[in-house]
This record gives structure tokens, C-alpha cells and sequence, in this order.
């Protein structure tokens, strides 16, 4: 395989899978691989090494990191396996305390070596290597089905990370320059705004077990979560530009406190990625500044912003619990990764249901603390590290968004944030009381 | 009225409120802030400047704030009032956005003037202008009964953080001087450690609205709280200290992700305070250095350290409600600062109830970040910057202190700091599912 | 001896020494130690216990450090004295590495105890202790003479040191209280100015070594001083305004890069002091916030503003071997603490001189950096730590000021500050090659 | 013209100039430009993004910068050019304030964008038209001859930039690689060290004004210099390294104080890039991890190591005006980058003359602060900006170092660095009074 060349940049890239996905593991395996690498087409070799900030990582780390993660928790165990580079472990393990150190994180821009063609190496190598093992006999491998799967949706994580990372560091350049070019432009309105009713009860939540989930979505727990109404769609940018112009982000009534010290101190004034350029707003997406559309829903928000934004409409942010109450009998359908539209948009049909736009778009920020279920616990060894040891300061997000993949959504799936991060696609759905 | 004089510094401070309250609003008005002076009998005039990190304040501007409480939310309503001095409105504001802009927080050391004798004048002035209103008729000062009664909570609770910072303030100087002498010492051991069952059940948590309540124990609302089991008594530092000597603070398996950063950073070894002198543990407290007694509570402990202990011994924290459920029925005696003790200690009975300790000695992590109950709101105006404001990022603690007036406390009382606050006595009660 | 109430504060302060000094060491002893405690006598306690910054120091802790250094440099090595708190080695030293560990400087403000009587206590006692020796045999006292008598010069910079520290804590306060009351206001017109010639030659320069210079004065030495002309007098505060009202501040071109980073992360747009009300320049002064008299001489400047100004004028700072030679000649009479005016003023006489207020009023920045002068060697011992070492990263300041003893300063005398303080009564007097 | 790929890496970089300077400004103009990227030989494209501390730049911003020069300061003003792209003006602008606002210096390492290929094609462009400028009538380009000429020295001194900044990224990385390989290895014995006699006088000093120089140089100046002595070579790392045995590092007596700050806060224990291994000092240089070689020149040093290690001795640093008294009559032959020896080394003969190594190798702190001659007058224009403002806070250096071009160097060239940098090939000569 020949690494993608900047040539291509002028092109949206092509080989992402479709929704679907493969039967066998081996098919999943070599199906999200690929789809990593093919969300790096368009990129310069330039592209790969930048870290703009210490909650970012560079492309090269994240491609490097996910080979790492099959490397050391597979293949160090098949009898027989050498290293590829002994060092590596050091360089790319992230916060796996029981393998050993790392690598400093705020320096993983500072790494111009191993280069990019060196890590398209490293891929090649434990690709065919667990592409060795899944084609034997499953008896062989069978040990490790649970730890390559979780694998696969760790890669699909790092999917969404490598385009919200880079739309970040492209962001910095004064150029402006562009991932791609957009598909199709999205068109039309928002979908009518209406409430919707969710009666009073004690519900089963979390996974029940069938399927793949991570740890922290389980054990299944019963809830008693009161009445409770839930907005038919996301808040728009021209809703929230409402807000904008109501001087909201100098009014400390409408703040949490930590918030209010946040808008002073990096003296935020609009969603991330947004600019006034004479007297009109534009942002910055992954296919160049464009004009804010009002329909689309807003995103780049941080918690702060979403929970100001609904104290100021007299609303509030739903629990996790409600949020999921809501999304147990809906489709998982939505605008994700593989429209390759690279920003949330106006749905296509307008919007046919109770409530649109619950899974893509825009990750959805709760007012729920990420914290562990009753009866949770992490599993043993470096992969109980995963999940749990995170459940302090951060608050929960509900339904992917336009960069997530299609198969790693569900209605149980929690993403977790701290509350002043806005490089991810989060937008807000409102909720009141009944 | 003379303001105290350090010739007291050798005796403990007297004139503590005993822990009956008064009937009257102004019976509790008047013994609530002489309660507030009394703590200061110790100090030389020096210990009311200094403010010794950003989350403490000096003693002076305490006295200070809870004076500009009384005449900025009360007094400035009361016609023909003139202010003491306009400019104390700027000086003594602490975060209340909506009454004007504060002098900014971390510069509360810098202020030498108005002096400690001023500000016991300003104290003398508002006390005595109160004192009048609340000598007339119910029907003139009956409109602000609430927001008096409220103003008293308040400075209860910073008579506890004056306690508070100043331990923290004396104990930067190299020469460790005591605050006071402690009444009796804590002696005898700890009482005997065993689990207390609860069963499953939907259950009514907050308050009911009789007596003083603030608005974030509000509304009565129900929950399902699973059956779990509470150990009968707070961790001792004997305890604590196996964990330590087990090399707890250098296993990053026991800590929450930011907890081990924390540790690393901070080169936390010990809970606060603690000190190791020719192989012995020592820590400083209120009445001096004072070798450690394994029989005492455990405190001044972080929620991080807290939760690693759990970990360590292979439980958890309860939940708030779990401990609110336990609570309800209990007794609210217990170790407060009308004992003059000034630290956790065994209880002199030794412990005779099925839960010792729930109230009073420390305060207790529970593993529930700090947020709104069901259908909570904020009153209205500037008293609703009060607690809403300030529900991200923190943790809930429960039971009061050795440091918290008897009178303050109930089972349903929330207080919150952030998961690193380790200057307040906070410490921990085990829990695990049934 | 009753150390001094806040009663006083109305009045100024009375007990500066005259400027003659006593003839004997017990006497300028006794004279030099009175003087310090003379500066106090307007302070409340609460005064005593601030440090504003880093580099500033409570002024407790002043009146402390200076006693110490009585204490460990002479008492110390008396046979039979017992130090009067073995503890204060390490609070009160400065920077002797060579006597032992020191308290870290930027905690200094933390240190509510000693409490100032007792840091008077400390000062009467050592007072009493070198008196006794000082009334004894001289070929006892006689080795310690020199160190005594540096002690006291070593003094005379804490008393300057107190009063631009007092200055700056009281600055931060937004009630702006006064240190006193002025002696008399200063009124009248600036001395004309006009450019005095110097011709070229090769100078001796440096202290001969009659009557007590500093290590850092010392050798004699020659330099070729190329001809000059040297301002009359110094800049005035109206002609820098005009340096202000010309966007000084905003243009690059007149800065050095340091600087020109220096104005804009601090955001300095005028004298540190100075604040615009109204329309009009007013600034804090130890008699209290008072209209900028233009006649004045223009004072609290950085080295970086002292040399912006000088290029907008297309003028130069000149080199302390310019001044010196100046100086030489020269009367030292001037307006130094002695005249309790507490700030530059225009002279009594209107000025008479060739060159003008060159002693007392400010402290006139060259453009030498502080370095060794040839053949300089450091004393042994721990003295030799108390100038050699700082020979790098700051300026030469010349003459004396508003607040120097004027017994301390001679023509000789180096002063030294960062090119950044702005916290010292410093001005400019400007030069020009002939 | 292909930039150069990775595949060479293994080769030492070939093209570099001989030392002769070719006759014409043409010759001269391309020899330096190819001079540039052929440093850039062995560079992988990942190699050329990374700003390893804000100090350095990114090598494609050294490359971009340096044509920007020309661009800018000749071009612009050529009737009928039009810029490459407006928007480099902004992102390659390092200082100038008087040409536009400059793009953030520490964020250089965030532009992935333009890429190493775009900057190459604007190398390119820029070199066609001043070839073709250069290659038309001299009355022409005749007005800008000067301006070129600087360019040209200006682009040398940022070759050995991309040499320091390339070093100091790739010792961040924990695979050490190595920029090339070395011609020859530095073998045999530092030649004997000796002391060199100069006696008192009244010295010329300063650039003469004929050739090329830079304005901080000029103008010729008298100046006196006292007899001294100094050494006939630089210190070696052997001798350095008694410094190190005998805890140089851990006594403050031997620390000018700002040096003893720096030394505690960032934990210096030997000279930047050594590394004690299994009880042996080793090194980074350009070349791999070597051992240190006690015979060679000891290199990348503070102004703080230089100077304590002079007081160890007993000795002192050289003034710059010592230095330049010393090397008037001295041969400007040394060990430069035309080498390829990437590091100092034991001179090839031995050692013949008095003084060896007075130039290449390593650049030698003199203890003069940089500062302005007598007279000095920066250029008028944006060229002005280039050395009068950083005349405070650094220290001046002089002899070049093995990262120089030869033909860069003269005995009246003045390097300056603040006294804390040490990513440059600085080392110490010795000096004492006669």
C-alpha cells in the first residue's frame, strides 16, 4: 500500500466503508483499518506531525497508537511475536499505566520520527499479523475476539479525534486551509421545533449485553426518571445566534460560575471556529470558512455555552437518563462520517419523525456528570483503564455526530468531555420538566 | 466593644454559641455573630490579613462579607439607610454578580486597610442597625425574615472556612504556631468497624420545606436507590495509614485519572498537613503538631485520595442519597466546633449507635458530583447566585465537621468542594452494594 | 520603647535623623535603627504584614532582616550570645546561602508570626546587644566595625526599600490610603534645562577608598569617557506626556524588544501610579492620590520606558561613567527622605546649579548594565554575597531619591534594578553625544 | 529543482560552499541560498515543521523567512513585482515591526501549510528574480547591493539556526536520530593550555568599514583595555567535567544569582544534551549519541555555567573588548560548518599557534552585556530593527562555532544570547588580569 499523497487533496476522500457492517471479525478488522487511513487521503505529510493542543494529538500519533493498541494487547501475547520496534511501546501507549510509561502527551508534536511512512509501515506489519492470525483457526484466536473488537471501536474513536484534532490545527493557519471538498452543501430548514412528552418511570437503562458495548455502559440498572419533555431537534446557529446578539456571553446570571470564569478568561464570544468578517458570521469547517447557516444545528460548543444557551430560552439540558429514555425505540440513522458532509447540516428529509436528528449531527451535551452505574465495575487489567478512571469531571454526550462512524453508535453510548472542551461537534437538545 | 487582644492566645476562645438556638430571629441574629467574633478571641491582629492560597480569604475580609451581607441584601433596602462606607460594596462582594462588581478574589491578602478594628466597627455598626430593626414591629422587618434567617447560615458557614483558612494560613509559618488549646484530648479507641444494610427502594430525599433549608436541598423529591450497606464509622488514620505504607500514592491503578495527576504534580504522600519526623507521622492541627492517633478519623483528605482509599480496600464512597437514606432516622449529635476540639476524635462515648460518627468529626465524600435535584430552581435575584451557580465540577460531602456549628447541620445539608480540596476537615465512610 | 500606634497616622512622621551623621559608630548605630522604626510610625499593623509581589517584602519583615544581619554577621560570633529565636536564621535570611537556608521569598507575606511587637521586641533586644558592645572596649568591637558599619548602610537600603514597598501595597488597595501627610507641596516652575559639556578623556572612576563605599564602587580604575553633554536637570512629568499624548506607547520603533513585550503583556500606557480620571492624569503618592504636577520630576518608570523616552526625543540615557564624571564635582545636596516631601519635587531654590537635582528626588537610570568593574573582587565570606552576584540582567541607577537617606548615597554609588522595575522612585535624565 | 527527500539521510549533505566566497553578488546570492537547503539534505519532511521551544523555528520557516527577506526589502520595490502570495508577508515576518504585524513566533510550529514543497517553489521563485535582477544592469540592482549583501549575512545566520533548532528537535525525541553522519571523527589531544599577555591600552575597536559588517560592529571606537591575560584555548569537556565531579552544580557560591535561579528551576546537572548512561557521560550531537571526548572543546553553555565554571577556576570570561584586542591580528581559520564535523573538535595540527581555536568551534562568552558602541546609530527603516533592539539582557560571543559558515566570521563580529540559552555551540575561553 502506497501512503495518500497530497494530490488527492483537491478530491473528498474516497474508501470510507459504507454503513454496513462485515460479518466476520477479520472483515471488520481490516474494514476499519482501512477506513483510517482513508480519512487521511487528503493530507500533506505536513498534516500528520502537528499537535496544536495538549488535548489534541498529531494524525501520525493516532494511526501509530491504534497499531500499538493491537500490538501490546494482542500480538505481545502470540507465541512468537517480535516487536516490530521495541520502542514504540514507550511512544505510543497513551495512559496505560499497568504497560509501562509514556511518552509525555503535551510533546507528541515534538516527534518527527518515526515518519509517516514509517507508521504506514508499523500499520502494514501488525495488519498482516493480525490479518495472519484472525485467517487461522479461531481456536487460536478466540481468546482475543473481545479485546480485537474493543480494538475496533477504540479505532473508531481515534477515527472522530483525527478529523476534530485536525480540523483544529488546520483552524490555526491563517490560510484556512481545507480538508476537502463537501459532498453536497446542506439546504433548507430546520425541522419544525416541538416538545415531546415522556411520561414519569422507573426504566431499564444501560446495555443489556447483546452486542458490543463498552464497560461503562453497563451493568443494565433501573432509573426512576421523572416526567420530562425533550426538544423534537437540536438548537440551530440562528437560535443560538439569538443568543449572541442578546449579549449573552457578557451576562454572568445566565453562567455557572466555573463558566462564567472560563468566557473571561479565553474571552469567548461565539461558538469555536466561528469569525465576524463585515458584520456576517462565518466559521471554519473541515471544507473551508463558510457562511453560518441558521439552519444547521450549532456545534462547537462547550458544556458552559449549552447550559447558558438553555437558561437563557428558561429550558434546561436533559440527564443522560432522559436522553436515552428518549432514543431506546428511535433509528440510529443520521448524518455521520460516511455522508461526507464533515459538519452537521439540515436533514435531507426535512425531518419526518418525533425526533429528528437524535443520532449524527452533533454529540449532545447532558447535564449528567459522567460518573459510573450503580453496580459498575471496570475490568481487570490494562483494559480496565479504559473507561472508568475517567468518571470525575466531565459531563456526558449523547447520539455521534457528523464525524462519528455509523457502526459505533448506539442509544447506550456515552462519550464524556470536560466541560470547557469545544473542538468536538457538540450542540445542544433542550428539555424541561412536564 | 473591644476587639480581642492576643494576651487570650494562651487560653481556648470562649463565648461559643452552646448548641441550643435561640428562639428569636434576634436571639439568633446577635448569638450568631458574636459566635463569628468569639473565634477570633486567639488571634494576633496579623492572623486577620493574610489570605494564604486563592481559595481562602483573610479572617478580616470574613468578617467582612458576612457584615456586607447583612447591610447590602437587608440594611440598603431599609429607607433612609446610608451606607457605612459605599466603597465596602466593591471590597466585601464575593461573587454576587448581580449586586455589582467585586474586588477580584485572589488579591483579598493584599488589602491592609480597613483595618481590624474598622472592620469590628462595621461589624458593631450593621449589627446594631439590624439589632433595631429587628427590636420593632414583625410587620416592618417580617419581609426580610428569610433573607436574615439566610444571612445567619451564611456566616455560619464562614465561620466554619475561618477556621479553615486560618489552619491553613499558620500552617506555612515555619514556627507551626497553635491557634488555641484544645479542651480535652481525643483518647481511647476507635469504635468497632462493622457494615450497616439498606434495602432497595424508592425513596424521598431533600428537604421538606419545615425549618431553614437552603434552596439546593430543595425540592422533596424521590429516587431508587439501590440496597447497599454504610460502615458503621469513618475510616481512622490508622487505617489511612496502612494505604499509605502499602505505597497507595504511588499506584496509579487506585486513582481516578485526574487524581494521579494530581498526585504527581502536587507530590501529594500524605493527607494534608501530615508531616514525617524521624519515622513518625505527625500533623499539624488548630491546637499545634500533635503525633498522628491512628484512632481519630482520617481528614483532610481530597475526593481523590478518598476515592484511591476505597479502591485500595476494595469498596467505594456512597452516594449522596445512600447516605441521606442512612441519615434520616440518626441523631445529629456529635463532634462540632461548640466542643472545642478543634479535630476529629474518637467519640467519647466510644460509639453506641449503629452508625457513629454521621454528624460532626469530618465531613464525608460522597462519590456524587454537586447538581440540581429534580425540578430545582434558583430563587430569584441576587440570592440565587447562592449555591445553583456552582453545580459543575464538584463533589458533595455530608455530616458537618469538628469545625461546623451544631446548629448548622442536618441530614439533608449539602456541602461541595472540588474533587482536590483538601483544606477542609473531609473525610470517609465506606459503602458497598449489598 | 512602645512601638508606634496607628494614632500617629494623621500626622507625619516625626524622628528621621538629620542628615548629619554622629561621629561615632554607636551613635550612627543607634541613629540608623531609630530612623527605621521613624518610617513606621504612621502604620497600622495590619501595614506591616503585606508583601505586594515578589519583589517586594512585608515591612515587618524589613525591619526583621536588618536585625538578623546584626545578629548572624556580628553577635553571633560574640562569645556567650545566645540567638534570641534560633528560628529567625532561616526567616530572616535574605539570599545568604553561605549562613544557611532561607524562607522562599515570594512567601514572605504568609508569616503572620512573629507578630510585629514581637519583631520589636527582637530589634530592642539585638539594639541593646550591640550597644553593650559598642560601649565597651573598641579592641573588642574592632573586628566587627567594617560589618557594622555595612550593616547600617545595608539598613538604610531596607528603609528605601520599605517606603517604595509600603508604596506599592497600599497602591493595590482600592480605598488608595495614604502613607501621611506631605511636610509642604512642591510648587513652582522646573529649572530651565539646558545641555552641560563634558570633554573627552580618560577618567578614574569608582571610590578611592576614604569613608565607606560598597565592594561594587570599588576599584578606582581608569576609563576613557568620550565627550558628552548631559542634561541639566531631569525630565519632567509634562514632557513626558508629551511622550504619552504622541502614542509613545503604541509605537514600536521607540522600544527595545524587551521592552516593547514588557508594555504590551502588562499593558502599560503610563508611569506605574498614574491613572486617568476624568480626562486628567492623577497618580498615587505616599501623601495620596494628587493631579500630576508637570513641573515635577517624572518618576516610576522602568529602564525600558526611561529609554523610549530618550530615543523619542532623539536623545540617549547616559553610561554611569558619563554620570559619575558628572558628578564628581558635584554638591550632594538634594530632596532625600530627610525633607518629608515623600515624592520629586521642583527645587525649593528653583534650582541654581550647572546641573541640577542630580542627588535625591529620582533615581536616574543609565544605560550601563550592572557589571564588575576591573580587577572587582567580591569580599570573602557570606558578604560577598551581598553585591557581586547580582551582576547580570540589570541596570545602573545614579543620585539617590525622594526617599534615600541622604547620608547613604555619594557620587560613587551604584544602584541597580531590572530593566522592567517601575516600583523604585525612578526618572531620567538624558545625554547626548557632543 | 527537487527538494531533497529522505532517502539521503545516511550521506552527510553534500553542496555546501567551499569557504572562498565567490567575486560577484550573483555568485555570492546563489552559493548562500543553495548553501541553505543543502544543510537540508539529510531532512525528512516531517523534520522541517516542528518548533521545538520558542526560542527556535521550524527549518521551513527558516527557509521561508530568509526569502521572505529578499522578497520584502528588494523586490516589493521593483516597479511591476507582485508578491508570490500576499499572505507571507504576515506568516514569514519574524520582527519587523515597521513592514506589518508578524504571525505569533510561538505558534510557527502550527503551520503544516504552506508545505515543504510550497516553500521550496517560493525559494524558487524568489531566487529567479533576483538572478534575473542580479544578471541585468548593475545601475539597476545597484541600490539594493547593500541590502542584498545583508541579506545574504543574514541568511548565514539563520543557516546556523537551522542547525541549533534542528539539534535541539531531534534530542527531544527518544529515538535520538541523527541528522547525518560525520566526515571524520575528532581524535588526539587538546593542545596545551597557556596563557597569552596583552598590556594596557588605549584600543581600536569596532568594524573599520571596509567589507561587510553589520551595524552593531561599527563604529570604530577607542576604548581602554588594562592589561590581561588570556587563554590560549577553550576549555575542554574534560576540564568542564571536574566542574561537574565537584558539585559545581549544587554550590551556590560559585552562581552569579539569576544563574543559581535557573540551575534549581530547571534541574541543570551538566551541559545541554549530556546524558549519564551506566555511569558514563554521553552526548546528542548532529551526528548520533556519542561519549563525550574530554579533549574536545565543552560546548552548549549558559553565560551561567561559563561564568561559574571561570569562577571555579579562579578565573574570569574575557570582555568583548579583551577578546577583540586578542583576535585583531589572529588567522579567522577554524573549524566551521564546510567541515562537516557537526561538533568542536581537537584541532586537526594539534594546536600551533598562541592562540588556538579563537575562531569556529565553539562561539565564547565574553562577559560584556550587549550593548551599543559609542555613537552607535541603528540604520533608518525597517533595517534599523535588526540589532539595535536587542541591545539588553544578552551577552555578547564571539569566534563563530562549527555550525558557521567561514566566510560568516570576523574578529569584530558580535553574537549575542541571552545569559540562559545554551541550544547554541557556546563554550568559554578564559581570562585574568595580568
Amino acid at each position: 500500500m502506497s501512503f495518500p499523497t497530497r494530490d488527492d487533496a483537491a478530491k473528498p476522500p474516497e474508501g470510507l466503508p459504507a454503513s454496513g457492517t462485515p460479518a466476520t471479525l477479520a472483515g471488520r478488522f481490516h474494514g476499519v483499518r482501512r477506513a483510517s487511513e482513508a480519512l487521511c487521503k487528503p493530507l500533506a505529510t505536513e498534516d500528520y506531525v502537528v499537535q496544536s493542543m495538549h488535548d489534541a494529538s498529531p494524525i501520525k500519533w493516532h494511526l501509530a497508537h491504534t497499531t500499538w493498541y493491537f500490538e501490546t494487547f494482542v500480538l505481545s501475547e502470540v507465541p512468537g511475536y517480535q516487536p516490530y520496534d521495541a520502542r514504540y511501546a514507550y511512544l505510543f501507549n497513551s495512559y496505560y499505566n499497568s504497560v509501562g510509561e509514556q511518552y509525555p502527551r503535551p510533546e507528541r508534536g515534538m516527534l518527527t520520527r518515526p515518519t509517516v511512512a514509517e507508521v504506514y509501515a508499523y500499520r502494514r506489519h501488525v495488519n498482516e499479523a493480525i490479518g495472519d492470525l484472525l485467517e487461522g483457526d479461531a481456536e487460536r484466536w478466540g481468546r482475543w475476539s473481545d479485546v480485537i473488537e474493543l480494538g475496533l471501536h477504540h479505532e473508531q474513536q481515534h477515527q472522530e479525534l483525527m478529523l476534530t484534532d485536525l480540523k483544529h490545527a488546520l483552524s490555526l493557519n491563517p490560510l484556512r486551509p481545507a480538508y476537502t471538498r463537501a459532498e453536497r452543501s446542506s439546504r433548507g430548514e430546520a425541522p419544525l421545533f416541538r416538545w415531546v412528552d415522556f411520561e414519569e418511570g422507573v426504566r431499564w437503562l444501560g446495555h443489556s449485553g447483546k452486542g458490543f458495548s463498552f464497560d461503562n455502559e453497563r451493568p443494565l440498572h433501573r432509573h426512576l426518571v421523572p416526567a420530562f419533555e425533550l426538544a423534537s431537534r437540536p438548537v440551530t446557529s440562528g437560535e443560538y445566534l439569538a443568543f449572541i446578539e442578546a449579549e449573552g456571553y457578557s451576562r454572568p446570571d445566565l453562567w455557572l460560575s466555573d463558566g462564567w470564569a472560563a468566557v473571561q478568561q479565553r474571552g469567548w464570544k461565539a461558538p469555536l471556529y466561528w469569525e465576524r468578517r463585515d458584520g456576517t458570521w462565518w466559521h471554519f469547517t473541515l471544507t473551508g470558512m463558510r457562511p453560518v447557516d441558521p439552519e444547521e444545528p450549532v456545534c462547537h460548543l462547550s458544556y458552559y455555552e449549552a447550559d447558558a444557551y438553555a437558561r437563557f430560552v428558561d429550558y434546561r439540558l436533559p440527564t443522560e437518563q432522559e436522553w436515552e429514555v428518549a432514543a431506546q425505540p428511535a433509528s440510529t440513522d443520521g448524518n455521520f462520517v460516511e455522508s461526507r458532509l464533515w459538519h452537521p447540516a439540515v436533514p435531507e428529509d426535512g425531518g419526518r419523525t418525533d425526533l429528528d436528528q437524535l443520532f449524527g449531527d452533533v454529540w449532545e451535551w447532558t447535564r449528567s456528570p459522567y460518573g459510573p452505574y450503580p453496580r459498575y465495575e471496570p475490568p481487570a487489567g490494562a483494559i480496565g483503564e479504559y473507561n472508568g478512571k475517567f468518571m470525575c469531571n466531565q459531563f456526558v454526550l449523547r447520539g455521534g455526530a457528523c464525524s462519528t462512524p455509523a457502526s459505533h453508535i448506539r442509544s447506550t453510548y456515552r462519550n464524556f468531555f470536560y466541560p470547557d472542551a469545544r473542538w468536538q461537534w457538540s450542540g445542544i437538545r433542550l428539555a424541561r420538566y412536564s
